[in-house]
């Protein structure tokens, strides 16, 4: 099952037999104080910067969240994905739980954009599934329904399905659907990837839909986290993910290596290509890598 | 189903539900000029060296192959694992497919030592098994019959039945099997890869045996290797490799945050013991890593 996201010139398709695909992590001032600090000053330049520097490492589709105390978001985002669309030519993804954010956001995206995202709580699949379904969109769907994220597969699963019959009901195909199985931190539980890899699993073989990874949760709060996020990703992907929200610079060549060994990747055109491309880029950053 | 192996003082368990184990590579000649040269002039001090080195570094099992043109192998061999085992309390895995070579290693390895290897040529069964039979030693199977390294899971499934058959009906335990199921390069065949994982599920499900890889020639030809090799392990392990011939130097984190992801390590504790470890010894060797 094939999800499409597009930009004004540009189609990016998420499925099991394409490439892994990678929506840049960057454009959110979670963490990042000189991001929040140029947005709190509408400074578009770093945005663009940020923009432009993970389109060129490999980022598929550009996630956008403005989200942060003191400003106007509503009209933020509409500034945010112009000046985003101007500089590259990836899909976006609006990253909001606000429905005027998203709504806003939405409306200046190009193309087919994506949102980031929704969960299996009743309250918040009354309010932006409409959205979606209006825009045309296709959404992420995280397995979290009213008393939290839950802590086996097949809870996980439950709540899938129940944003997967709810969206569908209202029109939207199941193919712009992504499920987000979550990973909490095996530094906490020690069964906590292998909960999100059997869940990974049996919603690729249940549904057959998209599966996102916010995959570096599952190294907080412990040492060396590159490494453990490092070994998640292939065997996630192995199982079934097909996307991930993250970091292209830091994550491009395991993730592309990762294609390869999975037969995606004909004469391994595409890890070569991104190895020279990436070459040149870290010989002219230096050491901002 | 598990591999006991034995030093003098020290027991290393392989299976499936066991921490990963780690045969450290490097007292190997074949690339190392340093260590050719060592051989030849009999310096065990270098050897001495490199076994310390990969013990403080993680392997679980020390790998020791003296084969070079020129020198005496049956006499070396000798007295590179006394050396070895003056200073590393680690089990030996003896790697010749000189029988005569086999032979002396094993009579001086202590403990139940590993034998590297043997593939699925008559030929080789019935030079090679009977020794590891006498001693009492562990094997290493390849999947190479006599007409070479086979190019479907099934056929690769098949060469490793042919060994366990013979192994066995001569009285060799089945425990005492480790399969490698080879992997050639992504960089010639964009299915290579995915051959090697299927092989794996295969003879995890049909025999439960342990099973080794020889997992960097999966990058052989193609650049940035070490991501290649990282993204390749973890999927191999979460099918059901469950011991490499490898660099402990370069791939010990990795392996263990593999672990500790795939639920083997309770509290992270082997992770984090692991890592304030190695911490120092960057700290020691500085560049030298």
């Amino acid at each position: 099952m094939n999800t499409i996201l597009q930009s004004a010139t540009k189609t990016v398709t998420i499925g099991a037999k394409e490439p892994f695909v990678i929506i840049g992590e960057k454009i959110n001032p979670t963490g990042s104080k000189k991001l929040g600090k140029a947005l709190s000053d509408r400074n578009f330049e770093f945005i663009k910067e940020l923009a432009i520097r993970q389109t060129a490492w490999g980022a598929d589709v550009l996630d956008v969240n403005v989200g942060q105390p003191g400003v106007e978001e509503t009209s933020l985002i509409v500034d945010v994905v112009r000046t985003i669309q101007s500089v590259s030519d990836l899909p976006v993804c609006i990253d909001s739980n606000d429905p005027l954010v998203l709504e806003a956001g939405l409306h200046e995206a190009k193309g087919k954009p994506l949102v980031n995202s929704i969960n299996a709580e009743d309250k918040q699949l009354q309010r932006i599934l409409p959205i979606v379904k209006d825009r045309g969109a296709a959404v992420i769907g995280l397995t979290i329904d009213d008393n939290g994220i839950p802590k086996t597969p097949e809870e996980r699963v439950a709540a899938a399905d129940k944003i997967i019959t709810r969206a569908t009901a209202l029109g939207i195909s199941i193919e712009d659907i992504i499920i987000d199985p979550l990973v909490l931190t095996v530094g906490a539980d020690n069964q906590a990837a292998l909960v999100t890899l059997q869940t990974i699993s049996m919603l690729h073989e249940y549904f057959g839909v998209n599966i996102n990874l916010g995959a570096s949760n599952v190294s907080f709060g412990l040492p060396d986290r590159p490494t453990i996020n490092c070994a998640f990703l292939p065997m996630a992907i192995q199982v079934g993910a097909t996307c991930s929200i993250t970091d292209p610079i830091k994550l491009g060549s395991l993730l592309r290596a990762t294609d390869l060994l999975l037969g995606r990747d004909q004469n391994s055109i595409r890890y070569l290509k991104y190895f020279r491309a990436t070459e040149k880029l870290r010989n002219l950053e230096g050491e901002k890598v």
